[in-house]
């Protein structure tokens, strides 16, 4: 019997993923079955869990695909680019939004068991220094403010970020955020004096 | 037998509102079963429901409170000083941080509920209307930068509050906020130009 390619176990972890990803963002994380995860997938609990440990797995998998595919636009655009791409996202069945739910729904979870904060913070940790590392090359390219620290920057975004997450999880009206996120880039962008007001 | 007073039902309302809270705080929304909602008011399923119609008006009504509590809060000093109270919370079994977790617990419900989501939208408008005006203010007094509308910088701060919540809410580290926190106040504060970097 040929051994199992690579490629093979690639295309299947995705197969898995892909399929998980559905089915929490339109179940959100408890009603998540199993059931509906092998039926969302097309394969056995068998399948699924030879590659992966348990449903938290499952979840921190997604999370950390999310977390990478972030970094990549953030150091090409930056975070505020994120941003506009996730007010860009069309409506429709699979919306990010209702995955973005399913990251809040964790939200008791990650508060109140430390291993599950642990394993969810290593995951997010490629996105902070994505951000830091973006803001530093913007500022030794004079694009950047430079009296306040690069790491309240990246804490900065990465806050408006967590709230758009939050907002858009919620179904809350967002047509209205585009001059938002124009001002939070500005925030960070140009080196500014205050000035007081002359009319 | 004498009428109940109106100060009687006032009581009992607060202490089940009171009782309530700790439940949601530290079961979640889902976990806050109407048995340890007895429990933790001390009353009968029956007492309860006599003054809430049911789980949602109960959790509604707390993020009621909670909406015109920090809507005083924010006439006063402003949004921003919500979110200083908010970092400053002292961590304990009944932190705030856990009520906000729950919050997050039914953002998937508020996405896919209308009537649900409605219900909240009225509630969260005080705050959002009570920042409005508070901004008004200030910059009628010359304090609030005058080239962005003041709708803009409410969604902005309530962005970053939301932001604000869902960090708590997941136990992230936040002894770093303060000066980012510096930072969103003196981004709608005063008046700036961009001024280029000059060494």
């Amino acid at each position: 019997m040929p051994r199992v390619s690579q490629d093979h176990l690639d295309a299947r972890r995705r197969q898995i993923l892909d399929g998980a990803r559905t089915c929490f963002a339109r179940f959100g994380y408890e009603g998540a079955t199993v059931r509906r995860l092998e039926e969302a997938t097309g394969l056995s609990r068998g399948a699924i869990f030879h590659h992966f440990r348990d449903k938290e797995s499952l979840f921190l998998a997604l999370a950390e695909d999310e977390a990478r595919r972030m970094a990549d636009v953030v150091a090409e655009q930056g975070l505020v680019q994120v941003m506009r791409d996730l007010l860009a996202a069309p409506a429709g069945q699979d919306h990010p939004a209702d995955w973005l739910g399913t990251r809040l729904e964790v939200s008791r979870r990650l508060r109140t068991d430390p291993e599950f904060r642990g394993r969810w913070a290593e995951r997010s940790e490629a996105l902070t220094e994505a951000t830091r590392q973006r803001l530093q090359r913007q500022r030794e390219a004079g694009n950047l403010r430079d009296d306040i620290d690069v790491k309240v920057l990246t804490a900065f975004l990465e806050l408006v970020l967590e709230g758009l997450v939050s907002h858009l999880a919620m179904g809350l009206p967002a047509d209205d955020l585009e001059p938002v996120l124009d001002l939070v880039e500005e925030s960070v962008r140009r080196h500014r004096r205050g000035v007081e007001v002359s009319d």
